[in-house]
C-alpha cells in the first residue's frame, strides 16, 4: 500500500474526457491494491491562458511541485495558434519540462497485433515490434541560445557532459531491464554534440557490459525504423531527433491513440501523457481513445511508484480488450461498431 | 545537339560499376540525339584518400570548374571509417557541395509499382506516390560554428534570408512545374531559424499564386510521409531535417537502388548521385543495381543540360524494365532470377 499524491492537468481539447477515463482505471487499482492516490487538479495550455493568462500558471507549478507524479492530457487548439510564442499552449508544455527538470522522455512503441490492419506497414513489418525510444527531453536546440536579425537567424545546439551523461545512463538501465539492446543515434559524422554524445556512449558501455551497444546515423535510422523496426530495443538520442524520430516510430502500431509517454528525472517524479494531441475536433463527443492516457497511468505505477504488478495488470487488461476485438471510432471502419471513451474504459476495468 | 563536359566521379565500392552501367545509357542517348558529350574521370572519396592523401583533391575541383555537370558513384568504405574527420570519403561530398555552392538538393521519390512487394509499406499505402523532397544543402548546422571543450559541446544552426530565399524560390519553381502543391517543412514552435524559414515562405508565396502551400512540423511530416506519402508534392526543408526526411522517404519505394538525386546551383551547373551508399559488401561482383545513377544521369540531362524529352526516354526505358519484370539481385527473392548490373542495363538500354 502506497500513499500518493497526482497532479492532473486534463489540458485542452480532448485532454479533460482522456484524462477522466484514465483516473477511473487508476481508482479501481487504488481500490484493489489499497493504495492511496490523492488527486489535484490545475491547469495548462489553452485553458490555462484562458483563465490566467499563462500557459503554465505559478498555481500549477506548485501544485505540480508538491506531488509525486503529475498526469497530463493534452495541449493546444486552433482558439491559440496565432497567440505569440509565450502565449502558446506548447510553451507550457517546454516549461513544465524545464522547470522540473524532466530530462528523460520514454516514448514505448508496441505493437498490438488486432490493430495492425491499421498501421501503415505491412503486418511482417510491423508485428513484432517492442521497442523504447529515450529521448533527451532539456537540453540541445530546443533551449540553446536563439539569435534573429534582419539578414539572419540562428539556435544553438548544446550539450554538456553532464546533460548527455544521465539520458546515456537512464538509457542503459532501461535497456538492461528489457531485451539488453541499446542503438544510440547521432549525426556523428557532421555535428560535434553528436561526436561528444558517441563519446559519452563509449565511456558509459564499459559499465553495463550486459548491455549491447551500437551508433547509427539518424538518416539511417529514420530508414531502419520502417524497414525493420524489429531491429530495436531501446533507442537513446538527443531532443530533436527524439522528437522527430519518436514521432516517426509511432506510426508503425496503426494508431496514435494508444501511445503512452513518460518524461522523468532521476529522483522518479514524472509527467505522464500520451503522445496524441488535444484532437478539437472530436473534442467534447465522448468519442476520444483513452487507451494512451490508460497506458501512461500504467507507465506512473512503474516508473514514478514503482508498482511493476499494478502497471503489469493495466497493460494485460489493455492488450485483452483489443485482442477481444473492442475499439473506438479512431480504430474501426464501420462507426457502428465503434465503443464510446466510457464503454472502451468499461471494458478495460473488467478486465 | 548540345555539347557538354561531364566530370565522372566514380568513388568507392560499389560506386565504379553503377557509373559504368549509368555512361553507357548516356552515350546511348548521345548517339541517338547526336549531343557531344566529352566524358572526364577523376578521383573523391575513399579512392582519392588512397591516392592524393585527400577525399576531394584540387585535381578534381579543377575538372568539375571545367564542366557542365557532375556523375557521382558513392564514396565510404570500412577501410577509411577510422580516419579523422578531415581525411573521411563523406568529407569529400561535403566540401563538394560547399565549393560549387551546390545548395539545392532534389530527391524524387516515385513508386514503381512492380517493386511495391519489396516496400515495408502497404501497397495502397505507397501507390502512387511521387513526390520530391528539395533539401536546402549548404547551409545550416552541417556549416554553422562548432565547438568543442571538455564539458560541452556545441553546433550552431544558422541561415541567412537569403539562403533560405533561393532555396524556396527553387522549390516553388519546381512545384509549379509538377503538381502545384508545396509543403514547407520546419519546427517554427522551437526553432528560431524555423520561424524566419516560415515568414520567408509566407512571403515568397504570393509570388506564385498558382502553388498551394502548407506549413508542416518536421515530427508531424515524419509521421506523415509514412501514413500517406501520396499527399505529398514537393517537399522543401533546411539541411538537417532534409537529411532525415528524404532518407525516410526513400524507404517507400522498396528499395534505395532506385533513387536519384540531383545537387544544383542557380546556373544549372549540378552534380548527379544515387541516394544508395558504396555497399562494399557486394562491391567489384557485376551484381549491383545501375537504375539509381541511370536516373540521376536523367536528372542530370532535364536540370543541367535542359534536355527533357532524352531524360523521360531515359525514365520511361527504366520503368518498362521494372514492368516487365527485370530485376537486379536487391529486389528479387530467387536469386537465380536476378539479372547482374551489365545485363539489366542491357535491358534499359533495348528499351
Ligand atoms: C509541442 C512541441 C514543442 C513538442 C516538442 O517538440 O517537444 C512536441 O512535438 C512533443 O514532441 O512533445
Ligand atoms: C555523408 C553525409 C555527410 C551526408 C549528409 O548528411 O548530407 C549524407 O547522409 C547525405 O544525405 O548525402
Amino acid at each position: 500500500q502506497v500513499e500518493k499524491k497526482i497532479t492532473v492537468l486534463p489540458g485542452d481539447g480532448i485532454g479533460p474526457e482522456v484524462v477522466a477515463a484514465a483516473i477511473r482505471v487508476l481508482q479501481v487499482i487504488a481500490k484493489r491494491y489499497k493504495h492511496d492516490f490523492q488527486l489535484g487538479y490545475a491547469a495548462i495550455g489553452g485553458a490555462a491562458i484562458d483563465q490566467f493568462q499563462d500557459p503554465l500558471p505559478i498555481e500549477t507549478i506548485e501544485m505540480c511541485r508538491e506531488s509525486d507524479a503529475v498526469l497530463l492530457g493534452a495541449v493546444g487548439g486552433p482558439k491559440w495558434d496565432n497567440n505569440p510564442a509565450e502565449l502558446r499552449p506548447e510553451k507550457g508544455l517546454l516549461r513544465i519540462r524545464k522547470t522540473f527538470d524532466l530530462f528523460a522522455n520514454l516514448r514505448p512503441v508496441k505493437a498490438f497485433p488486432s490493430l495492425l490492419d491499421a498501421s501503415p506497414l505491412k503486418r511482417e513489418v510491423a508485428e513484432n515490434v517492442d521497442l523504447m525510444i529515450v529521448r533527451e527531453l532539456t537540453g540541445g536546440i530546443y533551449f540553446g541560445e536563439k539569435n534573429r536579425s534582419e539578414v539572419e537567424a540562428s539556435d544553438l545546439n548544446i550539450y554538456t557532459r553532464e546533460e548527455i551523461e544521465r539520458i546515456v545512463d537512464n538509457a542503459f538501465i532501461l535497456a538492461k531491464l528489457r531485451k539488453g539492446k541499446l542503438c544510440s543515434v547521432d549525426k556523428a559524422n557532421v555535428l560535434e554534440t553528436s561526436r561528444l554524445w558517441r563519446q559519452i556512449v563509449e565511456e558509459k558501455k564499459v559499465q553495463y557490459p550486459e548491455v549491447i551497444v551500437e551508433h547509427n546515423l539518424v538518416d539511417s535510422v529514420a530508414m531502419k525504423l520502417i524497414t525493420n523496426p524489429a531491429h530495436y530495443d531501446v533507442v537513446v538520442t538527443d531532443n530533436m531527433f527524439g522528437d522527430i524520430l519518436s514521432d516517426e516510430a509511432s506510426v508503425i502500431t496503426g494508431s496514435l491513440g494508444v501511445l503512452p509517454s513518460a518524461s522523468i528525472r532521476s529522483d522518479n517524479f514524472g509527467l505522464y501523457e500520451p503522445v496524441h494531441g488535444s484532437a478539437p475536433e472530436i473534442a467534447g463527443e465522448g468519442i476520444a481513445n483513452p487507451a494512451a492516457t490508460i497506458l501512461s497511468v500504467a507507465m506512473m505505477l512503474r516508473y514514478s511508484f514503482n508498482l511493476q504488478e499494478e502497471a503489469a495488470e493495466i497493460e494485460r487488461a489493455v492488450s485483452s480488450v483489443f485482442n477481444d476485438g473492442y475499439f473506438t471510432a479512431d480504430l474501426v471502419k464501420d462507426q457502428s461498431r465503434a465503443l464510446t471513451t466510457d464503454e472502451w474504459t468499461d471494458k478495460v476495468i473488467a478486465e
